[in-house]
Order: structure tokens, then sequence, then C-alpha cells
């Protein structure tokens, strides 16, 4: 079966989380799943690009995805609607 | 022939491109492609979730890419390199 990793995009700088996708990749991981939400979305997508321009020529983006998730408010409790992203990353054969 | 309109997101509030759309699809677009580069492309994903989600029950993602952009930089020539989404929404049947 397809090994599969997900990563969700926060607050450290981009590099992290693209060393993130090749570890998990060097690993066996057959396809990485990048997500994030609101602001992150922006900083998803460069990580998706410099994987693929800079490190890793052979991976290709398989699929892009975007939505709406409900995010739970940190006082008071509640809700808020916010944009998502979903980027899967594949090795070519 | 299936007539489409592009919009290029950047620095005006989310609603103005929203409002962009919708004139777009009711003055007779069969497909809107929203696009945006750099960190206006969290901005292009919360348009189309809004026109979506809030004005049109109908519209469709029918296609989201993502790649690499060669900007002009403004002074000095050269260029540098962006990140870059686009988004098609469509009208379902």
């Amino acid at each position: 079966m397809l090994q599969e990793t997900a990563i969700l995009v926060g607050k450290k700088p981009p590099m992290n989380y693209v060393l993130a996708c090749l570890t998990a990749f060097h690993e066996g991981a057959g396809e990485v799943v990048i997500k994030a939400r609101g602001q992150s979305i922006s900083k998803a997508v460069d990580i998706a690009e410099i994987v693929r321009n800079k490190f890793m020529r052979n991976a290709i983006i398989k699929e892009v995805s975007i939505g709406t998730e409900e995010v739970p408010l940190r006082e008071g409790g509640g809700t808020k609607r916010a944009s998502s992203i979903m980027i899967r990353l594949s090795k070519s054969k």
C-alpha cells in the first residue's frame, strides 16, 4: 500500500516544512500531503514549489484542492470559518 | 464557445474581487479564472470560497493549479520567483 504522510503548515519558516517533506520521501513515503489554513496557504504553495523546483525534480503535484474548515476559537467556544488548501505531492517513477 | 474571464487578485479587499467574479458570471461568463501570486494566494482561496459558499451555491471549483512565475523587479531590472495559483470556477448546470 502507498504510504502517505501529512504535513500541517503553521508558523515556522518555510524551510522547516520543506525539510519535513524531503525527510518523509526519504523515509519511504510515496505521497506527501501539505495542508494549510488561512494566511499559511501562500506558504504551503511556496513549500510545494521549493520541493519540486529545488530539491526533488522528480516530484509532481498530483492534486490541489481548496475548501472551508470550521476552526474552534480559543476563547469562549464557537467556531470561525477559514479557507484551507491541500497539496498532494508524489514521486514520479 | 465558452466565455472565460480572468481576475488577477491584488491589494484590494477580498469583496472587490468577489463582486468582480459575480459580475462576470452575471454578464454571461461560463468560467471565471482567479489568479494570484505570493501573499495574495491566501486571499484568492478566500475569494473562491466566499463566491461558492455565500453567493453562488451552484458554482463549482473545476480546477486548482499552482506554479512558479518570474516576476520583474521594479528597480534595477532582473526577476524574482514567486509562487502562483490559478482557481477555475464554473457554473454547474
